[in-house]
């Protein structure tokens, strides 16, 4: 009898699964019951973080393919990394999934989470596949922070200093509510670098460790929105955040897309997060990739965050329930 | 109006959930985009894992209370910390739970998951919480290795050495198959030490490190099953194992538990897993907390492991699938 061309899982069993993962990611730590991480220097330490995306509330298969959630689940961790001004070397995979999955299911995750590691030169080291009714991936992520300089903390913003960015804010946004409008299919052909920066997220890599060597302080990364991330920077650090509109202004392609769903692009720009663009605060000239998008401010109490020195028109950011 | 007196977390939402976990599990490293762990020593190295405990397949609230699995998902993973040789010392939970979950649970949970990560001296440094349609546990766990002695991996055991364990073997089968039979409030009062080896698992702390100190060159924990956790030793060591059925033969309570239950106690023993005991080998006299329970040899073709010289009466081992 030949056998089936796509085995679901029940049909294969956990250690089929598992070959797959590892023929697309192999590392020489994976294997055992923990994986072994080196430290590369004197003074180094290891940052780590963890986040779950849960099928239906965070990726929809009907908008994205196994390797797109792969990869945006490695990005958003990593961001993560980057967003301590730490280098990201390695990535341990959960994953929860229901035993008619289909083995290519798991095969197409494995080599977008494979693709986003070696963008980085790093590697998954590790995991744990199970059963379970609805598709949970959980990622987490290694860093190394190397040298004796602090960590870009939230608690670092001072008065006086840039707040600058690395990348582009709300196109993650602009891309999810284009697929709730047209689904994937159906979205015209020109807005696809939306979809992509919601489907598959990409930061330029090393801005962390670069940033962090040039003179910034804090740093977070922009998920929950634009506002309420920097909102929770100002809280922490004891300041006030002005965002100049000027640095944030959403792109031509997010205008239009705006224009043809009738929406605010605003909207996309000041809560719609997920963009995983690395904000944070220096006293130095912006380093090379980050341009400036506003200023720290002492602590007042007419709000943490204003843009234009005005109360922003949106402050919603993510929240899980 | 007064509020619930344990809300969902659909009316408190995501940040109220946080807080009751760090309220718990407070650390000085938590609250930013990463945690940042220090190194101890020169040549010390990290070691990561991560595991899984999904609800209605790795436990149920029918049968443990919140607390317990949550001493539960931290013991299975530091025993593989401590199966590498190292000591754990910081954990991240990422928890996915329906929005109509109680405020109460995660608290408890919480709780069990400070018990055991204090027990142990180590930190919740971090994690993640958001909406699912099941209760999904992941957690990971971080530990130190000090010092320039290799990792206790998998593949080094050798002809010669004798094979040695640190716990008791098949409790927590016993305690699953008591709770399958009877549920959590009909089990007899004297079995409740076998229903708390399956409900909230315990293992000695620090035996990986003491172990590897002490000569101990292959390590694993009984997690999938006696046999065929050992069957994955010999094979990645090119060994086979022969185990003393004397070194593992069921307590007196499990045999009282078999007898009530009209079941085989070996099969517990040999297939139960989820006890958690090391297993490990070594050309040395057993460390304290270890008991010699068998011996390894040089490669033949008749079966990679045996008790007392014959094919095991139970070989089969966990598949989530």
């Amino acid at each position: 009898m030949k056998p089936p061309k796509n085995p679901t899982l029940a049909e294969v069993g956990e250690q089929a699964a598992i070959n797959v993962i590892i023929a697309h990611a192999p590392s020489s730590r994976n294997g055992d019951d923990a994986a072994v991480l080196p430290h590369a220097a004197p003074n180094s330490r290891m940052v780590v973080t963890t986040d779950m995306l849960v099928e239906n509330r965070h990726f929809s298969l009907d908008w994205s393919t196994p390797a797109e959630i792969g990869r945006k689940a490695i990005t958003q961790n990593f961001a993560d990394v980057e967003a301590m001004g730490a280098r990201p070397i390695a990535a341990l995979l959960g994953l929860s999934v229901p035993s008619y999955t289909r083995l290519g299911f798991v095969s197409d995750l494995a080599r977008g989470i494979a693709q986003r590691v070696g963008d980085y030169g790093a590697e998954l080291v590790g995991g744990d596949i199970t059963d379970g009714e609805a598709i949970v991936i959980s990622v987490t992520a290694i860093g190394q922070l190397g040298g004796s300089i602090p960590a870009l903390t939230l608690d670092a913003a001072r008065p006086g200093q840039i707040l600058i960015a690395s990348g582009e804010i709300g196109a993650s946004a602009a891309g999810y509510a284009l697929l709730k409008r047209f689904g994937r299919d159906g979205v015209p052909r020109e807005f696809m670098p939306l979809i992509q920066s919601h489907c598959a997220t990409k930061i330029p890599r090393g801005r962390g460790f670069v940033a962090r060597t040039a003179g910034v302080t804090a740093m977070t990364d922009n998920s929950d929105g634009l506002v309420h991330d920097l909102e929770t920077m100002a809280r922490r650090s004891g300041v006030t955040i002005n965002v100049d509109s000027a640095g944030i202004s959403p792109s031509p392609l997010m205008r239009k897309a705006a224009e043809l769903l009738s929406a605010d692009p605003w909207e996309w720009v000041l809560s719609g997060g997920e963009d995983h663009t690395l904000l944070a605060t220096t006293n130095c000239a912006p380093p090379v990739g980050f341009r400036r998008i506003g200023l720290v401010n002492k602590q007042h109490f007419h709000r943490l965050v204003t843009v234009d020195h005005k109360t922003p028109d949106y402050t919603a950011g993510w929240n899980s329930f």
